[in-house]
């Protein structure tokens, strides 16, 4: 089913919402909605794929893990997260839904670009 | 350079901007901004790599040799263009930045989803 990315939202946001928009060997492309979902306290991501993220609107604080300062994101900000560095979803705005666009890839990135 | 995907842009855009934003092993991620911009007339895009395509902001014309239709893209639609399928930009908004995130990738994507 086709969807516009930043206009067609599930009625139900209770639940984040996960939408693939494009996988091809080790890519894949995903729309995440979330809509002042976190993570659990204490749970962390850790994940064999690098995930290269991008919000296109909403705002969102990532944490990652040892980092003294969370990052917080609004739209159009984007971040590289290398395979296995834990990270958590601590904050999404309350009172709109967040849209984040993922790229989960294998191997190491040009550290030049991230 | 960080730069802000939806907020950073070029002063001048006389030309085109491309910008990689993750490059890893065959998966390359690229912001390009239009102005007005549009594919010299009879020139195709022909490509090696399969190329997903979001339009973030403004408003672009895309055709594919052979489609009857081209197709309209506004913020929020995205595109699956195939390896070797040949596609011009025919169009752009002249009276605003056309924002789009390409995602490069090798490989054939699951038809599912394109």
């Amino acid at each position: 089913m086709y969807i516009n990315v930043l206009n067609d939202f599930p009625e139900n946001l209770n639940e984040e919402n996960f939408q693939d928009l494009l996988q091809s060997g080790s890519v894949r492309v995903e729309r995440i909605v979330s809509h002042g979902h976190a993570s659990p306290p204490s749970f962390w991501y850790d994940q064999d794929d690098g995930e290269w993220v991008l919000l296109l609107k909403g705002a969102a604080i990532l944490e990652f893990e040892g980092d003294p300062e969370p990052l917080r994101l609004g739209p159009g900000d984007h971040v590289n997260i290398a395979p296995h560095r834990r990270h958590r979803v601590a904050w999404t705005a309350p009172d709109e839904p967040t849209v984040w666009l993922a790229v989960f890839y294998n191997g190491k990135p040009d550290p030049n670009l991230t």
